[in-house]
């Protein structure tokens, strides 16, 4: 971890130039959109399903796929140079390795853990280890709310939902493609969303990875903000490399991936499994298959610049044989999740488990159940980036305002279930047993009083009233509570402070790319 | 386990008499509504949360309380007779106990796992060791439907729940009072209640407690249907007997609870607590408290007949300490069932936990939620009885109908969620990698047609439709998908085979017991 006080750019070197008025109104709001942390540290251990033998045999069964089946990319001659290099076998651009070449490309220089610096360095997460970074979902050409139904999303949706972390406690990151801003051309659509992430946040943020130019434009803006020197030595982004599972990378990812990790930012190699299409029906091969994929991919950021900060992803879904769709918060995924933890933990790469996932169309009972069952078992499995913490609804497509408000209030909860319990004295409590005896409550004792304000998570959203008040209130479900309370937020809003001259910058720069493009609609 | 031929009154010994139409008609039902085992194996392993010096030191906290303060049983000399037998410090009616006094007892003679008979020996269920059952919610004064609202529930609304259980493969129990119907008399209403269960369902069910002469009454209809000498050496009903926590246990509860231990059936002893009010807002004293309080009531079932069939219960929940109201599915108690599956499997009894949650109004969002993270952490923690596993809405107060059938539908996922991942060569899958190869898709190989029809759980209730489908469809959100399942559900209903004997003498003592008494209302 390097000095907080280093971040250049960043609101930390801007906030001790202000003072007066507009300082302290900033003193106030951050103290209101402050968690207590930036990112969580574990205190309850992994649930560790699987045995020793069992995990040896996934790691023997994706060493035998890597080995005889091996891994294509495409129209890439760099990456298959780097493999041949490496001393892979390269049949035009099918790549075989050799058992245990990508392992220990791996345990040679990959980092465990790792820092991922926000321009607030009081926001900076870790990633890695027994650290959890809860960060929005990704990817939605869609949003939804109650009042306006659903729609192709803009770039003040993007905005919108950039705020809206901005202003979760429970959110540490303020995501990437947290909605596809369908009003901008597909070429320069990037240029404002990292400029969002960048100037209505002050937390991480993730990059582009939709082609390897877009993918050094937000490396360029990433040294006009936190500065060219800080930028080459230190990770101020991460961008999500997805795999065209089954045991493909084309060259738009892995361009990506090579301008990323050349630059020492971190990538997220994810294979992409929906069983049944993307890998097969049975559970043990689509994790040996996602292991396979993971462990080439991120042997090949190690390629590209040793050290590189890498984090071992997985999208494990199952899906309705009958109707092709898939199918989201099911329990084979969520048994996926304990396994997958393991095997990253026995390569030492932090890990990616998405989150809080579910295949409705609205943020009903079935959208919630499916959240939790798909965001407790990848807490639990040991997840350290968790992608799709909040907002996502149907299958990925739709990003929610109820529903992230609703997942940002259950995050919460995660946090709280992730500090474990407190076994000392005041925990045991025996002067309360001692002051209220067998029969009495423990309503007013002194112990109660004594932990009044922590003793348990206070949830904004799920009601406990009576039914008498909940009936006087309007008999309002949690979606309509939702639905007030992130017009409220936004309503709320105040940007974070940021320095004037790099803010001009960033404009400067995004203005100048823009102009010497033609808009691109497809 | 005894020869379920032995079980008498049963349907199994009816169907053996039958033929033709009805008995086909009956062995049709039967493959429609059983699943394909009367209740789960657990093949994954429990979620152990805390090392073996934190457990010691719960259990020397649960000793000390247990030493020092002691525990009040209220108005029942008998309980505090077999104290002073025992070995108690008995001062008036509070008891204190030597240290490992109750844990010795339990050592002694506790049963670690069970056999509770069904009518039917096809739905006998297993409880204790990796085995667990899913039984409905308890309790309830109203019901909720979509169409109906909230109202105070009535003996055709219990009918209902038993129905409705009894048509849920999921659900591998009758439950108890699964709603209360307070159209009836109060000192009648639990002949009703057990006759419902014994009539309309051929799962296995829990008594009445709500006063010791009841008990009796339900100890007797069980010797008419299973037999008088079946039922002396076998358990053929559970029973929940809550303390009346912090410490107490009251003439009511421990007078039921003789009945039942000395007739040789099994009592699920339950501390009740909701921290703060029963309990300390610290969750290590509320375990210890809990712990204590379970020992205590464990080990009175052993001195009133060793041997007697008996489930370690716990019900723990946070609460609004603003409002006092509880809260339920919070991360507390969650951490909870953690941990007091550990305490249970180091004394060796069989583990209630609850189940599916919530103190939402409806079966929103919130409700869904909430039973998730109730459940889920429940199972993994090794509960073996789960109560409320079915229904359960505004902190217990209310049983819903859609709620009922979107929970069964949700523990069919846990069902498949317990099977764990098979790691044999037909779940690697190598042929799949091999026929498919990289970049196609796994839908029409051979290993997707193999397992075609086993390869996923099929929820009846989650929608993954498409969104165009879903308009179609008419923009159904899962409650009111849920309300067209139970209507065509008890549409569908056709009650099991009784022998019209047993049926016969089961409503003439009903009719002769109620015939006794006048009516009582509250």
């Amino acid at each position: 971890m390097s000095n907080p006080d280093e971040t250049p750019g960043g609101s930390g070197s801007s906030a001790r130039r202000e003072r007066g008025g507009r300082g302290a109104r900033r003193s106030k709001r951050q103290a209101q959109t402050t968690p207590s942390a930036p990112y969580i540290v574990r205190k309850i251990p992994f649930y560790d399903l699987l045995d020793e033998e069992t995990l040896a045999k996934i790691e023997d069964r994706a060493d035998q796929i890597l080995e005889e089946i091996g891994i294509e990319f495409r129209d890439d001659a760099e990456v298959l140079r780097l493999w041949r290099e490496a001393g892979a076998d390269i049949d035009g651009e099918r790549v075989r390795f050799p058992r245990g070449l990508p392992k220990s490309i791996i345990a040679a220089s990959v980092s465990p853990q790792f820092t991922q610096h926000a321009r607030n360095p009081a926001r900076s997460v870790e990633i890695g280890g027994k650290n959890l970074v809860f960060v929005p979902a990704y990817g939605p050409p869609f949003v939804r709310d109650m009042e306006n139904g659903r729609r192709y999303a803009s770039l003040e949706d993007f905005e919108n939902f950039v705020k809206l972390a901005y202003l979760s406690p429970s959110l540490h990151h303020s995501g990437g493609t947290v909605c596809e801003p369908v009003d901008i051309p597909v070429n320069k659509r990037h240029l404002d969303m990292v400029y969002a992430h960048m100037r209505y946040s002050d937390k991480p943020f993730m990059g582009s990875v939709t082609a390897p130019e877009r993918a050094e434009d937000t490396v360029e803006m990433c040294r006009i903000l936190f500065g060219k020197d800080f930028v080459e030595t230190n990770c101020v982004v991460t961008n999500l490399i997805n795999m065209n599972s089954p045991l493909v990378l084309d060259a738009t990812m892995s361009g990506a991936l090579r301008v990323y990790a050349a630059a020492n930012q971190c990538t997220i190699v994810t294979p992409f499994i929906i069983s049944g299409a993307m890998g097969p029906v049975t559970l043990a091969g689509a994790l040996a298959q996602s292991h396979a994929e993971a462990l080439a991919a991120i042997a090949l950021t190690q390629l590209v610049r040793p050290g590189a900060p890498v984090i071992y992803g997985n999208f494990l879904s199952s899906m309705s044989l009958l109707s092709g769709a898939p199918t989201m918060g099911m329990p084979e995924p969520a048994l996926g999740y304990h396994a997958i933890g393991q095997l990253a933990r026995r390569i030492g790469v932090p890990l990616r488990c998405g989150g809080s996932l579910t295949a409705s169309k609205i943020a009903d009972g079935q959208a919630m159940q499916e959240s939790s069952d798909s965001l407790m078992p990848a807490i639990q499995g040991g997840a350290n980036f968790m992608l799709h913490s909040a907002g996502w609804l149907e299958g990925g497509l739709v990003m929610g305002y109820e529903k992230f408000v609703m997942d940002a209030d259950h995050l919460m909860m995660m946090h709280r279930y992730l500090e474990g319990i407190a076994f000392d004295d005041n925990g045991f409590a025996m002067d309360a047993f001692r002051e209220v005896g067998p029969g009495n409550h423990f309503l007013g004792c002194a112990h109660t009083m004594a932990n009044y304000e922590t003793a348990f998570v206070n949830p904004k959203l799920t009601d406990s009233e009576s039914f008498e008040q909940w009936v006087e209130n309007g008999e309002k479900d949690i979606q309509h509570r939702a639905c007030d309370l992130w017009k409220s937020m936004l309503a709320s809003y105040e940007a974070p402070e940021i320095d004037p001259g790099v803010d001009e910058a960033l404009k400067a720069f995004v203005a100048e790319r823009k102009a010497g493009m033609a808009d691109a609609w497809y």
